[in-house]
């Protein structure tokens, strides 16, 4: 797949002010709007994941878009295509673990039809309740780079469940069951007073870094002993790279001018690129560099 | 698939007062929001269909959905799951194909990944713009039932298809690239005062008249000879049955006052089911009848 080639058609084709950010803000509605697809045997396999956990991180990986607009997640829909083998305890399942990630949040509608393979496609709908919305064309010299929740533990996850791992640990959790950052991201919707760039870490830490320092037209720098993560993926090899390149954490990282409810892990610079200090060194990664070494799924 | 059924166990584990309609209603935004899904192999073949018409379509099939709701449709987002093998002249013309169909209409964004087929999920909003929004559980006794657009144009075009004629004539066209009917849409949003029921003829005239006398406790009564469509579909056998309960039309139907800019074709009784007159004659359909002889895909 070369999405991002595909998606810088799409941005010529349609000469949209809307397309970028993973939520569109309708300002006439005061909503965010986003959609975003799972496709088995590219995003998941139900070899491990069951059909609860499936409906659950449909769900959440919405949820978690919105959250990264700054927005109140409020509503969703799922379109759900499906192989003829797919019984009534599927759907049953699927609607429960959804609703279980929805908390609050009303699903409203959708569209079931047939398919070859499962194809689940949820849109969540968020109200800006006059909050200041992000873009992460808003990064601002002399910000904060803050972040929330855990990185690599998805990635790790992934690669244990791979490496055929059936008992399920707190990586493979995060991997099945990631959890959307709604609470950093309301402590920041209640409290900013500037304009921010905020993302979700889904594609990866360095993505979103790298999204928001080429989006806003400065350099992020990091200190990599900073970033949060579980202690215990220190243990696996590659550790440093699960962390940064490590995709679906459903983390949040946002330029803000103090920390609220997350954590500080650097600052915006002029320049561009991404800057990461170790203890020793540090490596300055292009936007090119950063493509070239961001998580796989199953396949791309 | 046992769509049906699926919705059912979906009703019941969700337990929400919005899933019924084509359109979810969201009061509070007063936006409309519906969500669905076109995929090969079960909704449309590349080998009858281009890019530019499957993007037309696409975005088409979902406007109407908002049309079928009274609201104004205003932006559009569009998942795109596409295997490998797709260039980039798809994307560009599939766009350009969705724009057009789009009119005034905004696409807002979307997503792209890798699949084995090509799945299109297309989310529609609408605003209500203060206007009465329509519910299927809505009719009334007394109301007239009427209708726009052609019927059995689509589901004979699809026939043409699949018996090998490439010569794009209107009906090969009405499947193919399908015109909402926004112009019906607007004029009773514009004058309707009273609480009325419309839907979409997606699945078929008969499903529509069938899903608003159900769900509306009411008997639907139409003379055959009134329903509008194209002369020339008289010289195929079976017309008759293309007209009722083929699909994918995209016309509306409503249970109204008066006409507006529509065609009426009967009117809502007390009792349950639909009463078709003919000529000399007339036939009673149960909700099961109509299931029965629906329109099927390319496969269900």
């Amino acid at each position: 797949m070369k999405e991002k080639a595909f998606i810088n058609i799409i941005k010529n084709t349609l000469n949209s002010e809307y397309i970028g950010d993973d939520c569109a803000y309708l300002k006439d509605f005061g909503v965010v709007v986003t959609q975003d697809s799972l496709v088995e045997g590219v995003h998941f396999s139900m070899k491990f994941t069951t059909p609860y956990k499936l409906g659950y991180k449909s769900v959440m990986v919405n949820i978690s878009d919105v959250c990264a607009s700054g927005a109140e997640p409020k509503y969703i829909t799922i379109a759900l295509s499906l192989p003829d083998s797919i019984e009534e305890d599927f759907i049953k399942e699927f609607y429960e673990g959804a609703k279980a990630a929805c908390g609050n949040v009303k699903i409203v509608g959708g569209d079931i039809t047939g398919a070859d393979k499962i194809y689940v496609s949820v849109t969540a709908i968020g109200s800006d309740n006059g909050r200041k919305i992000s873009s992460r064309s808003s990064a601002k010299v002399g910000q904060k780079v803050v972040v929330s929740g855990y990185h690599g533990s998805s990635a790790l996850g992934l690669k244990l469940l791979a490496d055929g791992n059936s008992e399920e640990n707190e990586f493979i959790k995060s991997h099945l069951m990631p959890e959307a950052q709604i609470k950093f991201s309301t402590s920041i919707a209640l409290n900013i007073k500037e304009d921010y760039a905020m993302m979700d870490t889904s594609d990866g830490l360095m993505d979103a870094l790298s999204s928001i320092a080429y989006d806003s037209g400065v350099m992020l720098e990091v200190d990599f002993d900073k970033i949060p993560h579980d202690k215990k993926i220190e243990n696996y090899p590659d550790w440093k790279d699960l962390i940064l390149f490590g995709g679906e954490d459903y983390g949040l990282i946002a330029t803000l001018p103090e920390a609220f409810d997350g954590h500080i892990i650097g600052e915006v610079k002029s320049g561009s690129g991404i800057k990461v200090n170790y203890k020793n060194s540090s490596v300055l990664y292009t936007k090119e560099e950063v493509e070239k070494k961001l998580f796989k799924h199953f396949r791309e």
